[in-house]
């Protein structure tokens, strides 16, 4: 597999395939000199937990134009769907917040990452399920699953939230910490007897079925950005458990500084944006205090909404 | 959200919504009678292994002409492709054949199955890995899992397979298959603390973490008719794991009833079928001992075809 | 590819597969009678334009019990997810709209809609863009396509907006919408010469593409409902362009029948909800006359929303 | 949009974003050299046709170890899901020859290419069904679309084939052809009331209307090398018609150079392979003259490859 990288000189450098015309390579504009937006690096890692990570391994656009980011490849797809049409809107940055406005998300699929990620399994099965992505994970049947698993820290051992069915809230009295982790220790103590198991002959793929879903798995992960904005958005979000918003976090960190103008843009419209039903939106323009519903649970996410804008009805 | 059935007697059944045309129902031909596929049942199930089952709990089409079977959708879909151009191919049989055999594939989506499973969770992480497929799974952070585990029978603890590095294969020896469930039975017995753990408040979406991946969970698993083939090819394969063969199995048993047609002409051209490599036709072609290949694998490859299809090049 | 429906009686009907248990057959609960949501059709059909249709032709659930609508699968759906957790939301009008409120999409892609459509080629090239379907479009090469062409009526030549660079606004001056008729004629009678290649024995690839993109063709479209949003959120919006809107509202018109209270939730959180950005947000709170942004589009935006809502700063 | 390359000197450069670990940076292994796969073009471009061309505009990676090719990041992806059990197929050839004959095909999803190509609007038409791609096409809503048509010169202009109902075969004779492209010249003189309209002040979104199928237009196209594959392998079928058929050709020659090896194997086992169906295997196995089937066409087919492999039945 090894080749020269492509001569760098002349201007039809590949044989012509039978049927096709040469290859043209056209060089960068003058002065343009192309750098690497991740400044040399092999990879870029973030520690997440106990023996997690996230790590950024590769992204296209790689080589950008010195001085910008990999927001330009956004713009240079937009430019082509726009065409003449985005001279008016002549600024990158007023351009990229503009699509991001207007949900005009195909240009943010022109941006890929890769990441190479280990999470333990509990995290490995929500992420999973954004399937707009590939995936390349490491498989239990063709190797020994390493002896690493997740286990919190008392402070981070949570309780069953009671306003939120799926979530857990604050900490839990030590005690009960404690023997849950106790508990934990006990699930990764069959480490042991899986790896007898094994020594015992039975198949790989049988030996695992009894370790915890804490047990540490790992995978390459690569996704355009609209996609890895919908995976931040949806596993940022408060009802998201606490494990994997911790790997949303890294991956945010990780692609902020390659696409700044975009992650500004989605802080702004998306993140922190407000969605007001139609039902709110009447509340407002007819002063009522409440909204037209009966549902709890919406009445209750209009109160917060309120609070939020600093729309007091009393006054 | 009740509703009355659309009644059938009015050509014109629906309010004009603004700005559209009135909705004009068409009757089916004169003496043709819609009759339910799945015969009138809510689901057709089959168990699988000791708690896990898939059902077919839906079809499209669910409704189709009596005499006929579900294959006529893919029939219809592919006359309007092909349109008169298909008269020539006049027989359905001989179409759907066709298709199959040219890898015109987007007819066979326009069949679709809704699957309720249930199944452990190792065998679910394959499973998903299936991206074209819609997933409703029950949630371990809403509620608790109940108290399922697969553990296979003493004879299915297969031993590690040497030649396969990512199977199994024969039964192993009864102690070390003995050892191996008591294992299991270790890793069950962790149900109790998890239940513990619940009681003392920790919240269930951690509780869970320390349950083995032989915990049962279930989904809905939706799909159409080109992607449930495809994933019928690689989990039927010899190199899947048994578990998730012994599902893939089961939903074979329950679609062919509905699209035999399709079923037939996938086991002749894809289950069944050999794929010779360039090196092996060129094999045949010159009669030559062996491939032209120093790859061991690729040739014990070639070899085990040659004995299936009778070229033995000695005599 | 004929076949006797299942027959109804028995509990266990098919033959066990090789190494599967038997089929089991479930009955709906008693005193639950399946009906037809489409009731007894073979297609729904709304008229588009001069020689376009949208046609329902098959939805999954296509059976439902009677007195509720294809609403019912959502529900299903979505209560295998959150398992017991969902008795408190017991109400399924409650659940469906809490879904739609909190972006839980999947149970909406347990829906399915299979429609047939005729429209010109320049609207299937915009709709085709939505890739999370399956299309079977009748084929130009293996077939003479249809003498049929758009052509607006004088008062729908729209002139090219000013404000908006991509989109048409109120009508043009006749004598400019009936040159510009003439000119669509004169593209049309180009199908003469269409013919008359083919006669000579031109292959039907090459004859079609001098044809016009006002030609008609029609296809199958499945997708599912969570899809089916997207795209009617997509292309009702201000911004499409009017016929493919058309289409959507013809789209709409056939499917709320089916599912009502998920439509009317789509309406009341998506398609007349008002998403506030950061800035509008800061903006309200603060009682600043207007945000903090340069950008006289977003500038612009604002103060459309501002006048939506009733919040006028001056006052 | 500016911004300073990462600087590559230290290990930490990023501000620690709230609640994540700092980025760790890690350069590549001691001695390797990272080097421009595309030889430090801006882009590589093929001429398709009289105004066509598929251009390579961006690649991942990227970068690759000096003396190797982008291959290298297949065989990186396989490794973490094989683990320690690709240690004896520890050749990178050998891996990826066995990634692509036994269909393990994520690995070669973690490739990734961008192309900016300009086609005929009905060749478009077929590439577009490639739903697993990234696409941002130039519109004719925003813009003006420039004057250019694909024409065909007279000795391209085939004849309807009488064996297969889709395609062309042969030149046909140059009068018809000569007549032909008179057809194709009085669609193309369209453009000048194409350009009247606007000048009137028709919306561009309606002008273009009655502009025919073989204008030209271009999109960005970005698409993992697994789908890329299924893309050549279906449009370089001789089923296809010759006109993507001469993109595809162009595809391949632009991105062999950068994943030799994978295209040697995709070549070995997909492109000069040969299958076998259920029905043929039976007849090499048993010598029987034909295969076991009345269908005529299938018959055919079975001939065709007997001949292939050299198998005559009579000697």
């Amino acid at each position: 597999m090894t080749r020269a990288a492509l001569p760098a000189e002349s201007p039809i450098v590949e044989p012509k395939p039978a049927g096709t015309e040469p290859i043209r390579r056209v060089p960068p504009a003058e002065g343009v000199r192309l750098v690497d937006v991740m400044g040399g690096a092999e990879r870029l890692e973030v520690r997440v937990h106990d023996h997690g990570f996230v790590a950024l391994v590769d992204a296209m656009p790689r080589l950008a134009p010195e001085g910008q980011t990999a927001d330009a490849a956004i713009v240079q797809a937009a430019r082509v769907s726009y065409g003449q049409g985005t001279k008016q809107v002549s600024e990158d940055r007023g351009l990229i917040r503009y699509l991001m406005r207007h949900r005009h998300t195909t240009p943010f699929e022109m941006v890929e990452f890769k990441f190479h990620c280990a999470m333990p399994i509990f995290v490995a099965r929500q992420w999973i399920r954004h399937r707009t992505a590939n995936v390349n994970e490491y498989s239990g049947r063709y190797s020994v699953m390493p002896d690493r698993f997740y286990r919190p820290s008392v402070e981070k051992v949570r309780r069953q939230s009671k306003s939120n069915r799926q979530g857990g809230e604050g900490p839990i009295e030590v005690g009960a910490a404690e023997r849950f982790l106790e508990y934990l220790g006990a699930s990764e103590a069959l480490y042991e007897r899986y790896t007898r198991s094994q020594e015992e002959g039975v198949a790989r793929e049988l030996a695992r079925i009894g370790l915890p879903q804490s047990l540490y798995t790992e995978w390459y992960w690569k996704c355009d950005l609209h996609n890895t904005l919908r995976f931040l958005s949806l596993r940022l979000d408060a009802h998201a458990q606490e494990e994997i918003r911790d790997y949303a976090r890294a991956m945010w960190a990780l692609i902020e500084p390659l696409v700044p103008v975009t992650m500004e843009a989605f802080r702004d419209y998306e993140m922190e944006s407000v969605r007001l039903t139609r039902l709110e939106v009447e509340a407002i323009r007819s002063g009522a205090p409440g909204i037209d519903s009966t549902n709890s649970r919406e009445r209750a996410e209009w109160e917060s909404k309120r609070r939020a804008l600093g729309l007091d009805p009393a006054e």
